[in-house]
């Protein structure tokens, strides 16, 4: 499908990626840059990999795909690093949590670059916790601008439906207001319900039950990489945490007033919500 | 341990309890009382159920200890029903997960009746989805009042802690203080969350990873028994929701000021405490 592609990142989802690739045989050689010197030495025993460099740009020579899978904040940096070192028909694209930002940053670069955003990944990052399964039956929303090549999306929706995923598309705007909601607002809801129960007497988490567990998850992963998609994302999520406080404020109202109906009924739309999830 | 047990109500808890009771030999025989013919048709086929009964008093002849597993509304009224019928040594408890009203009640009945709260359970209700091992690893709360004998509450702590139970024992105040917070809290945000998605376009549910999954599998639970839940511990969760919502209004003010180390320091202290479950 692809001679060489290049992986820029090989954390949970860069080395995951690769795993799948040379699994699927995707393509020919997986060529690797990370910006760590200790990551890269694991890489290089990694049989995902063929080839690691010091240096970004270098990983990118003569590759068809260059898929960066860096923290957002990196990404376009990184976009203008690689930039020389890139053939007329590179293909680019990222795995960043939002896409706005990222993909209007993109047009001021001559490159081909389409962005990606699977669906998949866990609060367990790293390449320790890479698995060649992981995108398998998630959903990976492409954000191509106006002026994209259909050979070109065609090609990336093919490699990312060839590992497993059902594939949307969408523009980098809608997607972030997407995400806003199905990702980033569980993630801060989830943190926030940490972060208070946080302040309480340190006894009570002994006794949660797996409900706790559950609905926290989330809140486990990498605060840094957390702050950095929520601040990209701020517009949409700021507007989603309002439609979420005024939804727990009606709810709060039916308990406080007795409305047990109101209440119900709340309870009743939430539950048809999730069984169909 | 005990020569008859009855278990009234024999749902999800109800069940999954006589398996455990008889899987672990710890009573000679179990009682089952539902309000349903249908449940009774079903639970006489189960080898758990060694007699089954139309009236919950009848159940109760005879018996060393009472299980009462209905939705807590229920509870009191039961009790009500089957005080005739209870021998003096008869020692009653229940499964409830609200205890003050509960245990309050109780006491203006001439009974033995020491509150339990396993916390376990599932969104999947009802006898279809009993398994033995329920229990296994999970806390349960003992909230005796002040006039319970030493002797009542040992019994009761050694059942659940025979059927794997890490048991804890606090007044009914304070247990629901307390999982207003634990249980409660995320149950409503989990349901608020899903009411508010609920609103939006169908097919963004299509796209949602696995965070979304697990924050709102809560919301999948009986909405009446959770309606029932909150109202009987409607202070507490007010209380609950007024803290969570303090919380989550100081992280939206600092991602809506930019202030990107205060927005950190939540998800770190959210993080901390997630690891730490």
């Amino acid at each position: 499908m692809f001679q060489q592609i290049s992986i820029l990142g090989p954390g949970l989802l860069g080395a995951s990626l690769a795993l799948a690739l040379k699994e699927r045989r995707l393509c020919q050689r997986v060529h690797i840059w990370s910006r760590r010197k200790e990551t890269r030495q694991r890489a290089m025993q990694a049989d995902w990999c063929d080839a690691i460099f010091d240096h970004a740009a270098d990983a990118c020579v003569h590759s068809d795909l260059v898929i960066i899978c860096t923290p957002v904040e990196t990404i376009v940096p990184l976009l203008k690093e690689i930039e020389p070192a890139l053939t007329p028909n590179t293909l680019i694209t990222d795995v960043g949590s939002t896409k706005a930002t990222i993909c209007r940053a993109a047009q001021h670069f001559d490159v081909h670059f389409i962005g990606s955003h699977p669906m998949a990944g866990s609060e367990r990052t790293g390449m320790a916790h890479a698995r060649a399964n992981l995108f398998e039956s998630a959903a990976c929303i492409l954000t191509p601008l106006e002026d994209v090549s259909t050979a070109q999306l065609t090609r990336l929706r093919q490699l990312w439906e060839a590992i497993g995923m059902r594939v949307a598309v969408s523009t980098p705007e809608k997607h972030d207001e997407i995400v806003a909601h199905i990702s980033h607002l569980p993630h801060l809801l989830a943190s926030s319900l940490c972060a208070y129960l946080a302040k309480k007497e340190p006894a009570w988490k002994d006794l949660a039950g797996g409900g706790l567990r559950d609905t926290t998850r989330v809140a486990a992963g990498d605060p840094t990489l957390w702050q950095q998609i929520l601040e990209q994302n701020r517009e949409e999520v700021l507007s989603a945490i309002q439609g979420f406080q005024n939804e727990l404020d009606s709810l709060k109202t039916a308990l406080h007033q007795n409305k047990t109906s109101d209440l119900l009924s709340k309870l009743e739309q939430g539950k048809q919500f999730r069984d169909s999830l």
